[in-house]
């Protein structure tokens, strides 16, 4: 019917167009795998317009995967996720060997893998933390290859950066539509932002949804846009809401951690950011979570406000939201359902992806602009270098998370922990392993007093004028030893049981093998 | 003051690790670029935490344009827009020559261009349209290089993949914070929707925010994210929200369009595929936008409600949100500033970018889900090709915009014009410049009849029927030949003025200088 006015040849004589194409047909250069299998006369049903397979077996078929590939997972629902064991079990009835996993973290939720690896199903892992039984077996050397720690904006970085090549991504979502349109704040089981599947989804190869709640397009909001999405699969639960809040985000009323929260409010109006319009983090952990309360208190009293809150975000932010004293939440995961409810519910409680978040790889990230970080740390040694991911036993256990990402990039890093925790010191002469810098690290507030980064003599002059208990490192470290000796040196073997990147790709240390 | 604990050599032993680089310094692998300028002791004052530069002219200096490049820029502020002279007169007066510029439009705001093309400053124009004085010179072979027409989502597609690669985009935005984040819907001159820009912000190897309304950071909402903004530039006036509406989105009183927009949705709901959760687009012009009312008449009448509607969105559309008969706008473009104020206070109005709206280059596109697609034309040829771009002098006159996207994808795409304009036939033997193609258009509504494509049996079978006006093309062709009789052939040189791509990056047509 068409007269074809234009080609190829035709086009050799235009300027700019010698080796294009000349038009032959709507869909001829539509990829087969994005048209809808029909041999309809009806040109316009050769257009998908639904995604959904009958099974996840079927979305794997579809996507091929094949020994040795990459497939990525989300660890949004953490302790709740139901998604990764689904997706490797089905993988391992497969027959399918040698697999990477790249998850944004690992959970209890993944005990199951240790038997994946064994089986050969799986043989590397990449991470933001690991575990329980799983990080005990890597530490043990059970993986073919170092796993691999990166913080979430390393992990953004890698990804974005090509470091690390997704084949697919199984992402679990709250609810879904027929397009792919997914999120973490409708459906059965809600696990509020999604973070960080948004990177995945934007660069991985293939990218099956998996939901329990299928709804009519389209789905609202668009955390995962259908543009990013291959396959939609419908199962009967996809994770638990009950498993996003783990203990790392319980409340304290401990003397002891009400003491040093307390002690890092102090710190913040000391230093002269607590000023309207200032920012903040704060991680999880007891004191961190109580230092909201405190800086919410002491807000209110000075009649300011602030910018924004960043992080894993929780119920006391949301409180500071909603009662007005900060203008924005970005929440790159929620860390529980007050928040999780929160992000769909409240439009400045604004869902960011870990790359907004973190990533040095883009132009700025969200941490770029924090003024202060409240962080917690299982070790800290007297070069102010700090540890989060490995126990005194050398042995794998919690996660590097956005530690090192808004240590390095907030004005004032605070990092807050008990001297001693039982007949263990947390100050220590070298970390067991190096998650962030010291050179990061600007102020260290423990139960003993301030102690700051000789680096940071403004700190030190503003602390001093202010009254604040200092204590330098060399002092805090005596009393450590006071308290409770030396500790025994921990026996490892040359063998590399992991990786740490630091937040650039570098690495910054490895996890041997305990002997 | 830290201890080294890796170097490169003791990673070649790490399987998997043998090629990476041990941790140096927290900022050792951040560009310089990204860094603030500082010779401060205080590690953390290294942070870049403000991109505001001094004036266009310093923006331009940094991202280093050279002769050659290509700019980019949107026309969300259409025959309003500021930004692109000044950027272009800026270039001029730095002595920048042959240049390519890359809009998403261009309109009676860019008539300037055509003393900068004879001035060397421009050489290339890759646009949806072209109006006015600018298209005149076109069309008379001012340009170097054949002008590039695009679709929108042929343009999402063209950057995406790479067959654009922009230099430098210029976004004007309503407002924007000192670190890039921008949008439409704040600030002293608002245009709504950001849907163009957001490609070129991800794709563009830098990106410069301009604003004449600087706010406090965050800015909310982000539709331009600070991950992908280098500088930020503070400006008089940025563009005129006046110009966003356009004689393109006028109403109609007139008896013919009323007549046409009645048959139109006769066609829509004897089509079988007007039942609750429909979706649809309107275009621009007088009886397209009647359509929006009928259907809402009739909506109401049946107890129905549209899933989605599209597009260049419009006042009419935004009262269909409001009211309830419609669940979620997705706007590329606002077309006036009803739309313009809703995207910014309605949450279902949700500004996507053109890539969500119409690329073929992802995974599917919003238009891939339209059951109806109205759309207008300036010819439509007896093979039911259509031309908007080219008057019936041969001259360039107009914009490809979402024509042929929505076409292809739709379920069912009506065309309605009127019969003949003036001395003119709508209805000819061969369009002037094929910009849709006649295989994805399935009815023509004129004010003689309702027209169906011969490929769609199907349709004309139900028209039937419902007992629908039907005319076959051949008797509408020849009702305008007895009205005002056979169109003066146009006499072209050999010379290529423009090249017309399909949406799929394909060449669908060429436009020849006119003799």
């Amino acid at each position: 019917m068409q007269t074809k006015r234009i080609t190829n040849e035709l086009l050799k004589n235009i300027k700019g167009y010698e080796d294009r194409d000349a038009y032959v047909a709507p869909f001829a250069k539509q990829p087969a795998h994005k048209m809808a299998d029909t041999d309809s006369d009806n040109l316009k049903d050769h257009v998908r317009r639904d995604k959904i397979v009958a099974s996840l077996k079927e979305a794997i078929e579809k996507c091929e995967i094949k020994d040795g590939m990459t497939i990525s997972f989300h660890h949004h629902f953490r302790a709740g996720d139901k998604l990764l064991m689904m997706v490797v079990d089905t993988l391992a009835e497969m027959g399918i060997k040698n697999l990477r996993i790249a998850a944004s973290s690992l959970t209890s939720a993944h005990n199951g893998l240790v038997a994946h690896i064994e089986n050969g199903v799986v043989n590397r892992l990449e991470t933001s933390g690991v575990r329980g039984k799983l990080a005990t077996a890597v530490s043990e050397g059970i993986l073919e290859y170092p796993a691999v720690i990166r913080s979430h904006g390393g992990r953004a970085r890698a990804i974005s950066s090509g470091d690390v090549k997704i084949d697919v991504a199984f992402l679990a979502a709250s609810s879904a539509d027929c397009m792919g349109n997914a999120n973490g704040v409708v459906g059965k089981s809600i696990c509020g932002s999604l973070g960080y599947a948004k990177v995945d989804a934007q660069h991985a190869e293939k990218v099956v949804v998996v939901t329990d709640t299928l709804v009519a397009y389209p789905n609202f909001p668009q955390s995962i846009p259908q543009t990013q999405v291959d396959y939609v699969v419908v199962v009967d639960e996809v994770g638990d809401s009950n498993g996003i809040m783990s203990g790392a985000t319980r409340f304290t009323n401990n003397p002891k951690e009400l003491l040093m929260a307390k002690r890092v409010l102090n710190v913040m109006t000391a230093s002269g950011l607590f000023v309207d319009g200032f920012s903040m983090q704060t991680g999880t952990g007891g004191a961190s979570l109580a230092v909201t309360r405190f800086v919410k208190e002491e807000i209110k009293k000075r009649d300011i406000k602030l910018s924004y809150a960043l992080g894993g975000i929780t119920g006391p932010m949301v409180e500071l939201l909603e009662e007005g004293y900060v203008s924005t939440l970005f929440d790159t995961q929620s860390f529980d359902l007050t928040a999780a409810e929160s992000v769909g519910r409240n439009e400045r409680h604004v869902e960011v992806s870990a790359d907004f978040y973190a990533s040095i790889g883009n132009k700025s990230a969200a941490v770029n602009k924090l003024d202060f970080v409240i962080l917690s740390a299982l070790e800290i040694d007297t070069d102010f270098n700090v540890n989060v991911i490995s126990g005194s036993d050398g042995v794998i256990r919690a996660a590097s998370g956005g530690h090192s990402d808004t240590a390095g990039m907030a004005k004032i890093s605070i990092l807050t922990a008990p001297l001693t925790r039982g007949r263990l010191s947390t100050i220590i002469d070298k970390v067991t392993t190096v998650v962030t810098p010291g050179s990061t690290v600007d102020v260290v507030v423990t139960d003993y007093g301030v102690t700051v980064n000789p680096g940071r003599q403004d700190l030190i002059e503003k602390f001093k004028a202010a009254g604040l208990p200092l204590i330098t490192m060399e002092e805090l470290r005596a009393m450590a030893v006071r308290l409770v000796g030396q500790p025994k040196e921990i026996e490892f073997s040359d063998d590399v049981v992991a990786v740490v990147e630091y937040r650039d790709g570098s690495v910054i240390d490895t996890i041997r093998k305990v002997k």
